[in-house]
């Protein structure tokens, strides 16, 4: 790297460490919440600093809580907040959700364990995976002991994935005597960035319910959506819509670290089971109570994302206008990046229709993966170091996630700034020119 | 229950729901933190609704943060908050402590499911633990599929153990072809209450270090300690005082539930290694990384309890004043619940020199225990739910931590009002009278 020279992180989706500001309403409801009465809501001078329906909402959310946000909440989280998330899964579904089928959590990954907890129990138990894959599946497998079951996405198809694809992937775990448990659909995808048409999601909830599979639905980006041909359709919506709602187990995540809110650090974030026996929910819930529950800053900022302020209310403009912001950043962004990096001779990106990345695929010169297999990595660990060593830029080597074989790629976020990520996709382009050169 | 009766919660270590405030500056502290600055610290009227070291300590935080506490943070937690545990560790034991062995965890029971989860692999290999013990140990070992090696704390001698009764429970353990990895020691203890001397603690820390166990220390209570015969020694001070602090794999935990603090909700505390090879370490790191990182509000608050105001500054006083009369509050309940129930005829009650339980013994007739027996529960289940019941009292039975073969018994904190617990021993009382009578 150049002396001196700043790192630009666009490895991790981690949106306030690169300059994403907090939404505000949400921060002063918070904020008052953990205020005790006399010194927040009640104090004489709180109007002067808090708009009136940060203040209202924090006195409903205070007497909803009793105990205050210092204590204990019952095991899947305050009602009044699984109540906000109930009628959030409803207003997009139009479906029934339920407030004891909806379990808060430490982001999504809390959730995401307990399931595989519950459902894995040993080297011969199989979960389905999308390759590529977020590494929270593989790892969380790999700790339980069980088995992965790849199934591809198509790079040139968009990300997407066929029946006869899943089909074949089952049998050939099958045959090794893996009995598949359980299936992740990740939508919008990570590390991927597709969306996925109804028709795909309706063929993968049929999949699911036809071979007994419990399937994970990892919807933790799907706010972040930035084609205007796409819309984001929940698995729960397909599978009514394909008429196996009812025969299917299914989880699905969100969380608060994703979308407009970017409130990783909140840990915040919300599950939903629907079609499992009452004796499998109360085994997730004795999993959950194990660790008492989550952590309140989490549940209020989940309640908050899924209950904003109301027309009217003296934040709803502000609140809509902050989110539309950083909305359309993001949308421009991608755009920026997905195009940008497509220009450069030797890359080839998919669109990121959603999420929060680009998954490039590199051409590289025989002589760098030979040089790569010398240096005892693999070739785009090889590639993403030359391009941190090079320009700063700190991206995931694709191989973390899974490819296919010979493919050699990285993971970046678009993340930082517009003007960062137009400066770091030039970057990308003149390293690319260089390292092709020398291999070559 | 009496109709219209309130019940009263004594089964759960959950402060803040029984009626403990929360204290004032470190509430302060966490929602300037939270605030964007323009609307927190840096807005004019900021002053008067805020003290002036709230305004400066959430400048320091905002600062050291970055990204603010929307941000993921280091998966081990902030480096500001780990040297501010540092600090708190090395006044405490006069010990030198490094930032890189300290994790922020979700409260203490991530550290112990860490722990746990790297030390113990499958059926054959064991954890010594308490009896009676906190079902954490017990829930975390089944569900890791690990063995309970049992050892026995002697009611008679005030909840001690001895170094022979030890190498009794280990040998049993090897008898039956279990190899035992880790030792849990809970002090003060969890559901009893007691505080263990040095001497007692430097017996186990010598007795880990020969046998080379992980000394799992549950230390989330240290600030409870109500006796002036006793002060509380960490297991690290003892371990360095017997001259094995060099030879033994430590974990040690602490909380923000507990002590004078007791904000459950918030999910926050530490642990502490000492004595693990790097690649231990390394691999607890992973383990850590795997949900990124710990809640920023339990971080946060964990500083805030480590490091609060210095003498001079404008909340010292009321802050020390606020924690003198929860901690005076709380050693006079302790002393009120220990003698009441020691004073009915048939309970038998260690004084609780510590934490927030007392554990008595319960003679209860022949009559309740076929009683019992024909309806499928256990006696001291059937006691609890007559006194929950008869007078609306909520405790835990005492089998549900463990206790010796024919004991009856049940935990109950002291964390409701004065008021309320001297009303609470006496419907005991009653109550106790009414039991034996129905039953003889």
């Amino acid at each position: 790297m150049q002396a001196g020279g700043k790192i630009l992180y666009t490895n991790i989706g981690n949106p306030h460490s690169v300059g994403q500001k907090p939404l505000t309403w949400p921060r002063q409801v918070m904020a008052l919440v953990d205020l005790p009465a006399e010194v927040g809501v009640d104090h004489p001078a709180a109007a002067t600093l808090f708009p009136a329906d940060a203040i209202a909402r924090a006195k409903e959310i205070q007497a909803a809580l009793g105990g205050g946000t210092g204590a204990y909440s019952h095991s899947k989280g305050n009602t009044l907040f699984r109540h906000d998330v109930v009628e959030f899964i409803q207003n997009r579904d139009n479906l029934p959700s339920d407030p004891e089928s909806i379990f808060l959590t430490n982001g999504a990954s809390t959730g995401i364990s307990h399931i595989l907890t519950t459902v894995i129990s040993g080297p011969n138990d199989g979960c389905m995976i999308p390759i590529p894959q977020y590494p929270i599946y593989s790892a969380t497998l790999a700790m339980l002991n069980g088995a992965q079951v790849p199934y591809n996405l198509d790079e040139s198809k968009g990300w997407s994935c066929t029946l006869s694809g899943l089909e074949e992937s089952l049998a050939a775990a099958k045959a090794k005597g893996i009995t598949t448990k359980a299936f992740v659909i990740i939508n919008p995808g990570n590390p991927t960035g597709q969306v996925l048409d109804e028709s795909s999601l309706q063929d993968v909830c049929s999949f699911c319910a036809k071979h007994g599979l419990v399937l994970l639905a990892d919807e933790v980006y799907q706010e972040n959506v930035y084609t205007d041909a796409k819309k984001f359709v929940s698995c729960k919506k397909a599978a009514s819509d394909a008429g196996v709602l009812d025969k299917l187990q299914m989880a699905s995540f969100h969380s608060t670290s994703k979308g407009i809110f970017g409130e990783c650090g909140r840990r915040g974030g919300y599950m939903e089971l629907t079609g499992f026996n009452p004796e499998v929910v109360d085994e997730i819930y004795k999993l959950a109570s194990s660790s008492l529950c989550s952590g309140l800053a989490g549940q209020v900022m989940t309640s908050l994302m899924c209950r904003g302020p109301s027309p009217g209310d003296a934040s709803y403009d502000s609140h809509e206008l902050e989110k539309a912001t950083i909305f359309n950043s993001l949308k421009n962004r991608a755009k920026i990046v997905a195009e940008g990096l497509n220009a450069i001779d030797g890359f080839t990106c998919n669109p990121a229709e959603g999420a929060m990345y680009v998954f490039p695929r590199v051409e590289i010169p025989a002589g760098a993966i030979a040089a790569a297999k010398a240096a005892g990595t693999s070739p785009d660990g090889l590639y993403a170091m030359s391009l941190l060593e090079e320009t700063g830029i700190c991206v995931v080597p694709a191989s973390g996630f899974g490819q296919e074989e010979g493919r050699v790629g990285f993971r970046t976020t678009f993340l930082p700034s517009s003007e960062e990520m137009q400066e770091g996709v030039k970057k990308m382009k003149e390293h690319h020119e260089m390292f092709v050169k020398r291999y070559q």
